[in-house]
């Protein structure tokens, strides 16, 4: 329902995640070596901001998505990378459901319109995310999420 | 320059990537197992579309991102999973410059709004992405891209 808020987490991040993340799938030097890192505009080795939609999705998984009816989603409205995360970082999850609406085309099927925002260990937020998650819906049409 | 279009890959994508990527990353059942997948919107087993954006970053680091001025991305605008991804699909990236302009805050930096465009070897669109690119100047205000 609309305004309901979870929180997920907290989830450590190492330097060897970081780097084995960015060795195969963004392989640019603020992401593999520190001393590289140190010249870009994130001042230290961070992790690929990939690899936090990466994070954010397993931690959705194992917080709620995998304990639901959802159906995946359709793609992903808007990410914003907000802030550096660095090795050794304690990331946490919060999911508010912005909105929830049956499909025109599927009578079994409605979207959850959810805002997603991760944050680090002093609070300061990391990254958002806002997608709508397919949810299968029981007859009466409530969703089921 | 607006209107430039590069593309890059094959990229062959296999079943252990996807089974690889889905338990580390999105452990839904439609990315892990074929019997389970069989059931889903899906249709069979198909890679998680966090690993679709995992690999459009590892193409496009490898296709122009490592030889270009570019700084990094302050997010993703826009990210649409059009079709499921399969073992054994070669897959192609567009790139295509919509617009460039120069950062109001930092003169030594301009965004390039790209669309991406993957597909699979029928030439069928799975995935689109936009977003900017924040890219190095030189002196004169042209992009560096």
């Amino acid at each position: 329902m609309p305004g309901r808020v979870t929180e997920h987490g907290p989830r450590l991040i190492t330097r060897e995640e970081i780097v084995g993340f960015a060795a195969e799938f963004d392989p640019q030097p603020m992401h593999l070596d520190e001393e590289a890192a140190r010249g870009t505009m994130l001042g230290g080795l961070s992790a690929s901001g990939w690899h936090a939609c990466c994070i954010l999705m397993r931690m959705s998984a194992d917080g709620f998505v995998l304990n639901s009816s959802s159906m995946g989603a359709p793609g992903v409205d808007e990410v914003r990378w907000l802030a550096p995360i660095r090795p050794g970082d304690q990331l946490t999850l919060r999911v508010t459901v912005l909105e929830t609406r049956a499909s025109k085309s599927r009578p079994d099927m409605g979207f959850v319109r959810c805002q997603f925002e991760l944050r680090n260990a002093t609070g300061a937020p990391v990254m958002t995310l806002a997608t709508s998650l397919m949810m299968g819906r029981r007859g009466g049409g409530e969703s089921a999420a």
